[in-house]
């Protein structure tokens, strides 16, 4: 470890210019105008697997934007991990509102400023550079290495399900350690052990052909906002619970140790709902607040649009008038049986003078649980507890991240999360930032969890 | 009779070029680009006043637009009979849906197209010219009359009532004969007996300070639009009536036997809901849809607004959501009484996790019901039966002219609707025309109804 760690030191400066370049290039997988960018950092990933000594690593196309892949595989008998991360960024918009310029880094207090930076271009060049470091330091990785890199993960992962599934044999390993998923607090270590799935459903209700004057014509039909009103409604019933049948069926319990570790967690709901300025929680009666956002599924309206909202009144009965609806789903919830039992429901509300229309939106995903015993997680827990000093805490996502969902359906394998990022970063927002003390520390926790697990995998081929 | 019918022939065809030269003025109320044009059309007024033979025509200011008066006293002992009508139009847009342009009138098929001629340039036109014809054919006319026309019909009769409310003396009359309210249809004639009023709301429910990711705080915090979903849809009950308490206390149950002459009208509603595109009628239980549309208050929703409407999802829960709310009311509500009724409901409705704000709208108006033994209806009714052959039926608006309700408050007059535009005529819609059979049709009945009040002066002072 002493030689990784002079050599992580001796490269500091040189590491901190590499991801300076990688968050220079314009990655933004949403918008068709910066394709050549997303094209530009995958050629630059894969220039970097190669420069860490990884020499199969390519740059393979999908129907979206291309995936980078590498593998070592020099230590038979010993565990396969497979390391994701994702080189695509968010968009930079509202671009006025950056201090300094998205593409053009700047470091301020030890913080590198940039779209990507957190999000997930410096976390996922950490595994490259500790494996750089255990080829030039060792001339071998102390386990077998498969590394791959999506460019989409900002688009819902859209494509990395087909590619994974064609792929099995090159990705084949124990389990997935992944570069992406964020440290739930900047004062706290944290592993997450779940997130939720999605899907999405856009609700249409249509009356008369044309919008109608509410003088001459009200009354005599219905009003699409009243339909709409009602059948949202009717969705939840008194007590914040989805009222659609069927909807809870394969919602999995979790047990009440698991539950007590929620609401155990230190964290105020005071402080919480006073930093988003919400008046005060709503939602699932019976449970906590972080409860029903880390581990209860939801349907939230998105969106909700119909006749006038322009300033002052105008007297109509609109023609039609439209919601958009997600729900984030809890294991063991799958979102095509979801978002079907919704658009039932939906679809048979019967309310008279209207249509109701439903399309069930594409881009689901699944959601996921990592076993609580996998020995991956405690090997997360007990570096993380090592190299900070404090015992980290398990934390669900109430978002979604794709990735578990699709390695565990395609592959059979669970994922590990073991980002160094902050969700205070800004990820999804102006000023964006990722913490180089946070690149010190995942350099180092990245190469002791490798050696770790080098060392355990009696235990590990027991899972 | 026969010497005005022959100046009405004799003058047919400079009538016609005065309508135009009035609907070449683009006199555009609810813009205040078009404000020279508003004043050029007042004008224009005042000078066909004065050229009638009313002197004392004059341009009289408001607070907004102005309002054109003029008077002849002539006939003591005779009734005095308020003229109202309005000179100001609606807005042309959208000007590329005109087959000709909207200030530059064209006659095609017995029609004269332009914006203002049916709403009310052609039909306000008819009573000044009628009262030129009897100054020039009798040196008198055969009833006392005040002229009232305003510029701001169109903008709800913003400054009417303070205008008549301070020239009370001038404007004493028995009852008001409008030129403005149209003909139901264009196959059978019709006398309005009531319209309703109006009153508008807006209410906002406000969750966090801003749009919150669904996933990443979904469950835990309240859902302005599923809040706001809930107050819109208890705002009627199961049967389609208003659930707000004290909302039809003020209505007066119209006796059977108006109720079975809204029934018996011969009017198909298959017919009109083919239409206007509907699937099927809607609305308050036990009422036929013309009824509903007629002479049953209503709530509609104009417009709801709320966090993501563009293409594909958003995973936002919006900080706010909004919805606009009209009533409209039959006789006797009151406007501020039902709006702080509905108000009072929703802001006590009690979601957790948001806050409701109720914001009244500005320009509510009075329903208005004609009793329906006045002579001027009666005289209305037997004077179209003459020179139509076909007995009129009798009309309720479900839409609102707020003029009933101000005259009657205010002055204590009854309104007797006598319009020549036909609801056809496209007034609010581009290629708006004004059949010029009608304007013969009108010189000839107000001629005659002027006539025949003179002649029943006797039986009006039992009024």
């Amino acid at each position: 470890m002493d030689a990784l760690e002079a050599w992580f030191a001796s490269r500091r400066e040189a590491i901190v210019e590499e991801l300076k370049a990688f968050v220079r290039i314009p990655s933004v997988s949403t918008d068709a105008a910066y394709k050549a960018g997303v094209a530009e950092a995958a050629d630059f990933v894969a220039g970097k697997l190669v420069d860490a000594g990884l020499a199969d690593a390519r740059v393979r196309p999908t129907r979206g934007h291309p995936v980078v892949t590498a593998s070592w595989r020099g230590a038979p008998g010993k565990p396969t991990v497979l390391i994701y991360g994702h080189y695509d960024v968010q968009p930079p918009d509202p671009m006025d509102a950056w201090r300094t310029m998205p593409f053009e880094p700047e470091t301020r207090d030890g913080r590198l400023y940039a779209r990507g930076a957190s999000d997930d271009k410096g976390p996922m060049l950490i595994p490259i550079k500790v494996a750089e470091a255990f080829l030039a330091c060792d001339g071998g990785l102390p386990v077998n290495l498969v590394f791959l890199f999506e460019g989409e993960e900002e688009v819902s992962s859209a494509n990395l399900e087909a590619f994974v599934a064609e792929n099995r044999d090159y990705l084949a390993a124990d389990f997935v350690l992944s570069a992406d998923g964020a440290q739930w607090r900047a004062d706290l270590p944290s592993v997450i052990t779940g997130s939720r799935g999605i899907c999405a459903l856009e609700v249409t209700v249509r009356g008369a052909a044309k919008d109608l004057h509410s003088g001459r014509h009200g009354g005599a039909v219905a009003n699409p906002i009243q339909a709409l009103a009602r059948i949202l409604a009717s969705l939840h019933d008194e007590s914040g619970r989805v009222a659609v049948p069927g909807f809870y069926d394969a919602v999995v319990d979790l047990p009440q140790h698991e539950l007590d570790d929620i609401a155990n967690v230190h964290w105020s709901e005071a402080d919480y709902l006073r930093s988003i300025g919400a008046p005060a929680g709503a939602g699932e009666a019976g449970y906590s607040l972080l409860q029903r956002n880390w581990v209860r599924p939801t349907l939230e309206f998105n969106g909700i649009s119909g006749g006038y909202a322009g300033p002052g009144k105008k007297t109509v009965i609109p023609a039609f008038a439209q919601a958009k609806i997600t729900c984030r789903l809890a294991p063991d919830q799958e979102p095509n049986v979801v978002a079907a039992q919704v658009a039932r429901f939906v679809e048979t509300r019967g309310v008279p003078g209207v249509t109701i229309e439903v399309k069930i939106e594409s881009g689901g995903a699944l959601p996921y649980a990592l076993p609580l015993d996998h020995i991956g997680l405690a090997l997360a827990e007990a570096v993380l507890a090592e190299i900070t000093g404090v015992a980290p805490i398990r934390v669900r996502m109430g978002a979604t991240i794709p990735i578990g969902g699709i390695f565990k359906r395609v592959l059979g394998l669970e994922t590990v999360f073991f980002s160094f990022a902050t969700s205070d970063e800004d990820y999804h927002a102006p000023n964006e930032f990722f913490r180089l003390s946070s690149l010190d520390l995942g350099l180092k926790a990245w190469a002791i969890y490798l050696q770790r697990l080098a060392a355990s995998c009696g235990t590990l081929h027991q899972l």
